[in-house]
Parts: C-alpha cells; sequence; structure tokens
C-alpha cells in the first residue's frame, strides 16, 4: 500500500505537471490560476488511494483522478460567480481578477478538460468510469441548485439540508473512490461499498464544517468564525435550532436570522442560543452517526485490513482537522 | 438514402422526447425551456446524415446527435449570458427569463448531459466519437473566446477572424458529420474528409451570415438588417472594409464604428462605404471558394454518390438561403 504521503506527492506533482494550450490566454490564464490556488486535492487522492486498496495500477488512475479535480475546480470557479464570492484561498477569485464573462467560459474549459482526462482511463474501465462521473457532475449541479433554492426558503427541513449536502459535496467523494476501484477492477459490489464509505464520510465532513464555522478555533480555521452567522446561511445547527426552539427563544432566533447586522454581537447572541438548545451535540453526534456508517461499508469490502487502513487513516484526519 | 426531410423529422422528435428530472425545478425547467425554443436542428441532422451516408445505423447515431445538439444549445445559454443577450429565437433568454446564476448552471447541467448522450454511442466507437466530441467542445470555447478578445482588439486580421470562426462555429459541424461516420464505423480518412467537409461549409456559412446582416431581405432576415454595422462587430465585411479603405473613406469608416449611433443613417453610411469597396462581392468569393473547397472533400470519399446526394443538398441549402 502507498501511504498518504506518497499519493499527495503524486497528485501535487499530477496537478502541477498539467500542461493548457498557451493561447488564447484568455481562456487558459484562468485555468492555470485557479489550479494554482492549490488546496488538499483530497479527492484525487481518494481515486488513487481505492486503485491502490484493490491492488490496481496507481499510474493508470492518475487521469481520471486529475480529471476529477479539475471537475472540482470548475465548481469551485462557478460557485464563486454565482456567490459573489471576492477571495478564493486568500487570492481574488476568477470573477474579480478578470471578469465573470471570463470565468464563465474559463469553467466551461475546465470541464472539457476533466471530461478529456477521466476519458484517459485504462480502457477496460473507461466506460463505467466515466458513467460514474458524469452521473456525480449532474448530481453536484443539481445540490448547488437546492442550495440557491434554499436561500429564499423559509422552511428547509434537516432530511432536505442533508439530501442537499449529500449532492453538493458528498457524492463526489464517494465517486471519487468508486472511479478508482473501477480502475481496478474491484467489483461492482465493493466498488458501492466503497462509494457509499465516500458519500457517509462527505456528509459527516460538511457537517463539520458547519460545527467548525460556529466553534472552530480561530487561529485554526483560516476563515473568519461565525461566517455563516453573519451571512444568515442555512447550516445543520441553524436548521436544527430553528426545529428545536420555542416561544422567546425562538422569536430571539428569527429576529437575528433576519438581521443583517455584522457585528460579533450577533454571532455571540446566535452561538449562545445554540448552546441553549445543545446544538453542537445533537450535529456531532449525527456526524459520528455517519462516520461509523461510513466504517460500516469499508469493513464490508473482503479485502486485507493493511489494504484498508490509507483510507481509515484519511477518514480519521477529516474527521478530527481543526480547520 | 434517408432523406433531409425523414431525418430532420425523426431529429425533432428524438429532441421533444428528451426526458429531464423533474427536480431541481430550478435547474431543468430553464434547460427544457431552451430546447424547446426550437432551431433547424442542422447538427444532430449532419451526424445522422453522415452515419447514413456510410450505410450505418441512424438509429445508433440518435444519441450522440442529441449530444451535439444539446452541446449546441449549452453554448447558445452561455454566450447569451457573456453578450447580455434579450432575446433568442424572439423569446426572453434564459438569464432574462430567470437569472444569471441559473443560466450559468443550467448550462452546466446541459454540457453533463450532452456527454452522457455521447457517451451512449455503440460501444465500438465511443472512445473515438467522444475525442472527437470534447477536442471540438474546447475548441468552441477557444473561438468564443477569440471572439470576446476581438471585441476590445484594434487590428483584426482576416485570418485571424476566420480562425475565430472556425473555431467558434465550423468544427462543431465538421465534428457532427464526423460522429456520424465514426459510428457508421467509416474509416478515418474518410471520416476526416466529411469533418473538412463540414468545417469548410461552417466557415461559408458565417461568412452567409455575415452577408446576411447588411444584404440581407428583411422580410427573410427575421432580425435587424444592419444589425452587426449597429454593434460595431467585426464581420468578415468590416474586417475586408477596414483593409481596403483608404483616405477619407478609411476616417469615414473608422468615425462610424467609433460612434454608438443607433439609426438608420449610420447602417446606410456604413453600407455605402461597403458598396464603394466591393466588399459584398469579395466576401461571396471567399464564401464560393470554402463551398468549393467543401465540396472537393465530400468527392474524395469513395461512396456511391447517392449517398453523397443528401449532405450535397444541405449544403445547397444552408448556402443559397435567405435567412
Amino acid at each position: 500500500m502507498k501511504s498518504l504521503t506518497e499519493l499527495s506527492e503524486l497528485i501535487h506533482q499530477s496537478v502541477n505537471n498539467l500542461q493548457f494550450p498557451q493561447q488564447p490566454s484568455g481562456l487558459y490564464d484562468p485555468v492555470r490560476y485557479m489550479l494554482s490556488l492549490g488546496g488538499k486535492r483530497m479527492r484525487p487522492i481518494l481515486t488513487l488511494m481505492a486503485c491502490d486498496a484493490f491492488n490496481g495500477e496507481v499510474k493508470a488512475a492518475i487521469p481520471p483522478a486529475l480529471g476529477v479535480e479539475v471537475f472540482h475546480n470548475f465548481t469551485l470557479l462557478h460557485d464563486d460567480i454565482m456567490d459573489n464570492a471576492p477571495l478564493r484561498r486568500s487570492k481574488p477569485t476568477v470573477h474579480e481578477k478578470w471578469n465573470s464573462n471570463i470565468a464563465i467560459l474559463a469553467g466551461d474549459a475546465m470541464f472539457v478538460e476533466a471530461c478529456q482526462l477521466v476519458m484517459n482511463a485504462p480502457s477496460n474501465s473507461v466506460k463505467e468510469v466515466m458513467s460514474v462521473f458524469t452521473k456525480t457532475a449532474l448530481e453536484v449541479c443539481e445540490g448547488q441548485q437546492y442550495d440557491m433554492d434554499f436561500e429564499s426558503m423559509e422552511n428547509v427541513t434537516i432530511d432536505q439540508y442533508i439530501d442537499m449536502i449529500r449532492l453538493k459535496t458528498a457524492v463526489l467523494l464517494g465517486a471519487s473512490l468508486k472511479m478508482g476501484a473501477l480502475v481496478a477492477e474491484a467489483n461492482i459490489s465493493d466498488a458501492n461499498h466503497l462509494y457509499d464509505f465516500g458519500v457517509n464520510l462527505g456528509i459527516a465532513f460538511q457537517l463539520q464544517d458547519d460545527i467548525l464555522d460556529v466553534y472552530g478555533d480561530a487561529d485554526h480555521f483560516g476563515k473568519q468564525v461565525g461566517g455563516d452567522i453573519l451571512a444568515n446561511k442555512k447550516t445543520y445547527l441553524l436548521i436544527t435550532a430553528l426545529e428545536k426552539a420555542q416561544g422567546d427563544l425562538k422569536s430571539e432566533l428569527l429576529q437575528w436570522i433576519s438581521s443583517t447586522d455584522k457585528s460579533d454581537n450577533k454571532v455571540n447572541a446566535v452561538t449562545s442560543i445554540y448552546d441553549k438548545l445543545n446544538v453542537r451535540m445533537i450535529a456531532e453526534e449525527k456526524m459520528q452517526q455517519l462516520y461509523n456508517e461510513a466504517l460500516l461499508h469499508l469493513e464490508a469490502i473482503p479485502i486485507p485490513e493493511a489494504s484498508k487502513q490509507p483510507l481509515k487513516d484519511l477518514a480519521d484526519s477529516l474527521m478530527n482537522r481543526k480547520n
């Protein structure tokens, strides 16, 4: 088994080696810029790790792994336009550095590049790998649409929220793993268990994001603590609080989330309501439950424990992160 | 051989039968709307026609043909955002009827759907078909980028302009044909001749668009005659005129194209300059030359004349259109 460090280095190197045409520079400079902003490259690492776990040739999984990473960056690029986000990884977003039209088109080109990379999977598995990839790409669009829909909806249920983050975030983690397993020609049942491992882990990961946004250590978190609260974002914490709160507490919460106050007062007040309602514990329990569910799927795969260890280690590090 | 009418009916029916999920409606309603706006469906018809010309099973070419049509509509959707166009086929554009974010995301989803359709090409040819499709998709992005670049460039040469319309418009016609030929398992040299037939025809088609915009019959043309002149659009006619004009005539032309005048005066004045410089004839000669070049590629393909007839008829009808 290759270690997380080895696979991570391999992917970072491969992303750095990606070549795009020089002209038209108005199209490809933003693509290069977007991919230069860095990131953990978690998704392509998962693809290689899955391939390795089933004794596949890791090198053969590199092109589809890169396809997943380029696709992920394409979604970030277009999401940033839709969210009107000024910064991505502390650098100006593409639509800020250039303009929206450039960002739309560069994103489109990245999606084409992603398809081309995925199509370079080995012949034996390319049809299945591409099928997982396109199915997932469409689901990610659906997740983004639900996320936008939720902004203007008064009542979003916990189930609707979980389904949204499943589509927007988690299925791509599942697909990254499944694609690697398919390259290694794992059987479909095992590949699906790995997919479910990834999806459950992905939902747990997003819940943890919601928790860290409020309860994270500002030094480690890397962004403003309480950002979701200030943006009145419907997170697992807020939706849970809205379901639990009654009487005066509910009125108080509703009042805060209808205000555009951007001060620490608001963060402190809403956090205090969350505390009274035990929202953090509820979210952590849900996260733990999803994490356990993920591990059950990993356990169901009949490969040696040693083959699963890097996946377990990665899951563990994701669940115990501080940012 | 199936007739143009038969293939056209088959494609219109197949486009109408395309199914998209009901939810999230915010994502799929705009997709359905965009595809309901109609059009000649020229590209998918070319795919079926090419397949038929090589005695392939036309039915097997329907999914990739639909993929090309959905892709084409995706490019129109995103181009409309970039051009800030209010109307598409006399109906509100998607970003006008909904908003830009909806239009970006619906376009993204359409591109994924297009990939899925192309991937439903027969197993024997799917890899080659998909490779032509993605290569072309990237070229279309490049063409759009050059088109945007040209807006702010002072000097665009005829060669640069031809290359831009080749990428933005013509390669997709060539690819539509080549994909159909590949589904029919034509040999690569024949498939490439058909591609070159389509590309030359496509460039000629775009030059004709430029000519019709100025010299078209308003009753037939379906949009305002002189629209390109009012928008100071760098067309084949304007670039040729800028290359040819000298002295006072050049000053007069430069003055008109630096003005934002939206009156018939401007259309008449610029048309009169074009007339003095014989620009229409130059454009028509270039168009005819490209059309002849296209036919040479068709002639080079060793299949019965009868098999080529529908392609010749279509080319002929495109070159003799009034709108």
